[in-house]
Parts: C-alpha cells; sequence; structure tokens
C-alpha cells in the first residue's frame, strides 16, 4: 500500500535495521523503543488487523519472533499486536512488538484492571462466541 | 507438568469454557477477564516462555487468535503474550490474550515510555542481535 510506512520499509524505499526477512515476514528494530532490544515483526502481505492476515502469513510470525526474541538474549520480555486505535494501534499495518522488559521502568507498562468473572454471564458469552468460532 | 493449571485444563481436570481446540493449541475464556471476550490461546506443550515452544505449535497460535477474535466480534483488541515475572506473567506456560478494548476504562491498559533512539548506539545493538539471528 503506496502510503504505509511499512509496506515502504518491506520494499526498501525507507532504510531500517532488519534482522531477519523471508518471502512472508520482516523483522527490524523499532526506532522509538521501550526498551534496548525492541523489534518489530510484520507480515509483508499489508492489513490493518490480524483478521486481514492470511492464515499462512500469520502461520510464519511466531517463530521469527522466538527466533529474534532468543537473538536479543533478553530473560523477560513482551509480545504485544495492537488493532484499531482504541487498543493503542498507530500505523494500519499489522505488527508484533517484542519489547524486552530489563527494569519497571523500561519495556512495556501494563494496565491490569481484571474483574472475577460472573460465571453465569461468562457461560452466556461462551455460547454466543463458541457459535461463531 | 503435574503442578501446571493450564496443563490440568488441558487434561479436562480443571473445567474451562473451551471455545477452539486442535491437537496442538486450545483457546478458552478467562475467568478474570480484563474485558467482555478475553480470551487465552494456549499451545498444549508444556513450556514458560515463547522460546520454550517448537515452532511448529507456534505456527498454529495466531490462526487461532484470528478465529477468537473474529468470533467475539471486538473492533478493537490486544493480543499479549508475557515472557518472566518483570514482564507480567503468572503462569509459566506459554499463553497468549487476546483482550477486547471496548472503552478506555476496560480491556488492557498500555504504558509507552518510548525514546528516540540513538542511532548510533541502535546500529551497533542491530550488529550484535543480528549476527545472533
Amino acid at each position: 500500500m503506496a502510503a504505509c510506512i511499512f509496506c515502504k520499509i518491506i520494499k526498501g524505499d525507507i532504510p531500517a535495521f532488519k534482522l531477519f526477512e523471508s518471502d512472508k515476514v520482516l523483522a527490524f528494530l523499532d526506532i522509538q523503543p521501550l526498551s534496548y532490544g525492541h523489534a518489530l515483526v510484520i507480515p509483508k502481505h499489508h492489513g490493518a488487523k490480524i483478521t486481514d492476515i492470511p492464515d499462512d502469513t500469520l502461520s510464519e510470525i511466531l517463530p521469527v519472533i522466538k527466533k529474534v526474541a532468543s537473538a536479543t538474549g533478553a530473560e523477560n520480555y513482551n509480545v504485544l499486536q495492537n488493532n484499531g486505535r482504541l487498543a493503542h494501534q498507530v500505523v494500519d499495518h499489522v505488527h508484533f512488538h517484542m519489547i524486552p522488559k530489563p527494569n519497571e521502568a523500561e519495556g512495556l507498562g501494563i494496565g491490569w484492571p481484571a474483574k472475577q468473572a460472573d460465571m453465569e454471564k461468562l457461560k452466556q458469552l461462551f455460547e454466543t462466541i463458541k457459535a461463531k468460532v
């Protein structure tokens, strides 16, 4: 997609520190990192959300994240992929962040407003979703 | 692994709202959800971190997340997988959260302490990691 910054990186029109590349997947360092070693792993197929990416491309992404995480030597790290503005997505081309978490101050900050579910409501939700999977 | 709560769910020793199951992957609803539809997708292979899971199992996970995300109908959602205590991991069996983000108050909270990288340092880091990928 012509206007997409990640498509430009894939094409080589914008330089990047490319860590790994295959026919379907590209990994490179984030230049606005949350921590040392923060990398992005993206499908070459342009699509905004995970639901827009073909399965045979999705299937190649996690092994690449594993490879990159291993190469950074990080002991603690988060893998994050955001879909939609409310969910903190900025670039509308699917990208997985691999973010080392070396200490409390650096890396991804996580807010976790969990609640114990009402089991009856959860069961109803389960039946609704299950019917669509 | 006998003491692992997710292995017990896989074996059926602990009940769960199972949304999808294959030979290698299981998806079920989180009972302490951050939002309505919060689901977990896990490999059946026991391992604490992504680097502990075989590639042929990892490759099946994202297509299942896609399936589950699609079934919930969420427009905005985060996919998160934590490795290590510092990175917010609690259960030491790899698990991917699919967390709908319906509004600011519910779903995953994200802290993003990004800094523009020193490009010379980033280049050195790149060469170090690239040599290990």
